[in-house]
């Protein structure tokens, strides 16, 4: 509205979408065990032993967190033995590229970690 | 080295620069500031409206963790007025591909804000 030096006076919006990426993705775990089940399905503990460091309720927590929005779904495989596997939705593949981008970069970018 | 069913026993690693991506970039406002700064150089308080309910010494912290992860720089543009800026390096700008990946991911995959 006002004539103020226009190169960094423009008004700035965050893009909304990529806030609730980060938010949701950054929450402790979930991006990664996205990115397990990139390669693809896997059960319970194979997940747990490939997050590391995680327990086994925070990673049931996560697990039913993805299946909610969509993002990972719950198979229950005929036996002996039944057993159950993770694996990622339509939705979930379609984050495989940006991780394989993100990965990269990190690789890249990032500081090595401490 | 066992002959376990293959099928879903095969040893499974977590992307570790993944892991890095999500955490570091999923740490509060640090991924919505360079996404904020894909636009171009902003000010400090263009930044703290665009992040909005940020605080300003939280919006400090996360530029100067940034700004040691080398990938947002500060400039002092001589005035008058004399002001700051602050700006995606090289390694920041690498990440624009991937943002725009998730951003266009999450607003097709990711349920609305509760």
């Amino acid at each position: 509205m006002t004539t103020k030096s226009p190169e960094i006076h423009e008004p700035r919006a965050c893009d909304a979408a990529l806030a609730r990426a980060f938010e949701f993705l950054g929450k402790r775990w979930s991006g990664v065990i996205l990115g397990t089940l990139r390669d693809g399905p896997a059960g319970f503990s194979e997940l747990r032993r490939a997050v590391g460091n995680i327990s086994d309720s925070v990673l049931s927590e996560r697990l039913s967190e993805l299946g909610s929005a969509g993002l990972v779904q719950r198979s229950v495989v005929a036996g002996p033995p039944l057993s159950v596997t993770y694996s990622l939705t339509d939705g979930g593949q379609a984050l495989v590229p940006a991780m394989r981008e993100l990965s990269a970069w990190a690789k890249k970018n990032l500081p090595p970690p401490a």
